[in-house]
């Protein structure tokens, strides 16, 4: 099965999904640009109704189906954003949709399903348990299966985004993307290198779920089942050899980030961007960033967009990267302080904290404490404050009273 | 002084501004449109290079500056928005600018203005004391004086946005502002009410720093120097009397909301549109979901914008947001469980969490609890629940071997 579409299928998408999807914004970030020395436009496909790329594909696919098609419903399989795509674009077209999603999946993902009309069924532990009842389920009720990438007509509607962002922009030096099935990196390439083929498209995939980038820098399949990432937009262990193929023609380089520099690209994009990107929508960032350290003056000048894909991310995940940051970068500290078990000598400790302007968070005063000796205490405290320079002085401060005292990682 | 600008003072700033600043993203949120049963625009200014309108108006009086004027450098006080606003115009414009802020700043700020090229003097506790040393430093030194928002010309700048907005929409039928100084929601009435009289222009303050509000509401400068609000943007204490003349012919309808509902609705700006925008930004949003409760039907299909103004809000504040939002939705839980003190009870209760899908954040064992009795200790829980059906779940199987467990609030 032939699943790449030519440039003049993808045009069919666009000019089919140009009255549907409003273009979303390509907004150039200031900060960002000063940061790598080049221009840095995002993409954001994170302002889709859906909050991600994924229904682009599965609009075109639905809306290419004809009217007995259309009766039978569709069925798809999908633990997060292709789930909504489907959802949404069946809605759209008055079609009933049936997905399957692992047990245990994110009560927010299958809320968002449902509230978009779409009836959710649990089942299994993994997507591959998921796919497996799909066939099951499909032998009973002959429904159109959508599939999440491997689907000609579903990539089409993902090359859609490259012609809006050649509208918005004619000229660019580079597109950073993430893979996950490779969908839209198929659909973007495809389109990009028929009509402007001097850009560079670079792809990446979190190392902890890396199989077609090790495939692609292999020039081959390369088995690895590892799925590893708190990226779940792109957890996809297997390396598809079609989508591999596809992506062998359209993908000028490729390399993995690691879930602590996504994480780190997430926060950042929140800070600098006002914008909300999950894991798979930050990994291009996080690409750029590792490929401008290996070599700084590589994009000096450049025109870079960076296709933010999704930002459906759970705000409790959101707030462990806020405090991962806030700890890294010393706005938040643990500090451990010996003191000598007696009256007042909190109250000592706390009006140096106070006249520092460090703000408490948690205090545990622990007199069980090995090593503080038998009249003594730890106190450990989690403080906000300032900055590196207001955390310096505090310590310097606090060292004259409790010489021991001590940042602990 | 005259300070309301007339439609072509207006349109001579937007023929200005439009070379030097790209229209902000006007975007359509389906979730809200569904929450409110009307269509929902957010008009992106958190967008902008600094993330808020206030680059507008600074960027506007800058340019019609003379040489001569240039020459002296610009002055403003600020702590926040402002400051970063005329720090980016006067970059720009090669002009040297000097910004007073309050000592005590956060250090993000401080740092986001010197980053922009601007001299950055902090001086005294409040913003009126560096209102009060502006003066003393023109004495020595004759700089341009940027008003935050008192000024022709600034107040010109601002109203950009509505031309932006009426080119993106032509028609519709609500804007929503927040109020600080007034400038924005001056510019932007100025606008409306020339071009487009049918909409109605609804503007807000937090409850906590209300003197507008109160004094267009009561036809009169009302005193009020409470200013205690989260929403750094609009904490202006005092209603100024020439911008209360101007609101009073510009805004339909104003009101107050208060921080716990901008909090919320800074979260829901999160979850439900992947933006992130400050107090004063989701105060629109607040004061829609408000008169909403009050008269459900009002809204029913009509065209609301909300103006997101601002987008710099701190990490840690935002993760205290994301916090209480999770407390609030039950989706983080504390709940303290009685228990015998002995061996393996701990371990019967966390294998029961296990079960039951729950996450344990925090664990605090408190031996000397009063009412547990002389063999009892209570265990404090901070929980991650996937929702309000999986935590009734958990509570009923709890209270089988726990009949004392209770959630805290």
């Amino acid at each position: 099965m032939d699943m790449k579409p030519t440039l003049k299928d993808c045009r069919a998408a666009y000019s089919v999904l140009q009255k549907v999807i409003d273009p979303t914004p390509l907004i150039k970030n200031e900060w960002l640009s000063a940061q790598y020395g080049c221009e840095v436009w995002l993409k954001l496909e994170n302002m889709l109704p859906i909050g991600s790329f994924k229904m682009r594909g599965a609009t075109y696919k639905i809306s290419k189906l004809t009217a007995a098609e259309k009766k039978r419903g569709v069925l798809a399989v999908s633990a997060g954003n292709h789930a909504q795509g489907v959802a949404w674009a069946a809605r759209k077209f008055g079609v009933e949709a049936t997905i399957i999603m692992p047990e245990g999946s994110p009560l927010t993902k299958i809320k968002n399903t449902e509230s978009l009309g779409a009836k959710v069924i649990l089942h299994g532990a993994s997507i591959e348990e998921c796919f497996a009842y799909a066939e099951t389920l499909m032998k009973k009720k002959p429904m159109v299966f959508v599939h999440p990438f491997k689907d000609i007509d579903v990539i089409a509607g993902q090359s859609t985004v490259a012609f809006e962002i050649l509208e918005q922009m004619p000229k660019m030096d580079f597109v950073f993307s993430s893979i996950g099935g490779g969908g839209l990196v198929s659909g973007l390439g495809t389109v990009l290198k028929a009509l402007h083929p001097k850009v560079k498209l670079i792809a990446g995939q979190a190392a902890g779920c890396s199989a077609m980038v090790d495939s692609l820098n292999k020039g081959k399949i390369v088995a690895n089942d590892k799925a590893e990432t708190f990226a779940d937009g792109i957890r996809v262990k297997v390396a598809n050899p079609d989508m591999f193929e596809i992506l062998q023609d359209v993908v000028d380089e490729s390399l993995t980030v690691d879930d602590h520099k996504i994480a780190l690209a997430v926060l950042q994009l929140m800070e600098k961007t006002r914008v909300i990107a999950e894991g798979a929508g930050a990994l291009p960032l996080a690409a750029l960033n590792e490929l401008h350290r290996q070599d700084p003056k590589r994009f000096k000048g450049k025109k870079v967009v960076l296709v933010i894909c999704g930002g459906n991310i759970d705000v409790n995940l959101l707030e462990r990267i806020i405090d991962r940051g806030l700890l890294e970068s010393h706005r938040k500290v643990r500090i451990s302080v010996p003191i000598a078990d007696r009256p007042g000598t909190l109250h000592l400790l706390t009006g140096i904290i106070k006249e520092n302007g460090a703000n408490i968070l948690q205090v545990i005063h622990d007199r069980d404490s090995v090593g503080t000796g038998i009249t003594g205490a730890n106190v450990l405290f989690t403080l906000e404050t300032k900055g590196p320079v207001e955390l310096k002085k505090l310590l310097a401060r606090l060292k004259v009273d409790f010489p021991q005292c001590h940042i602990i990682d």
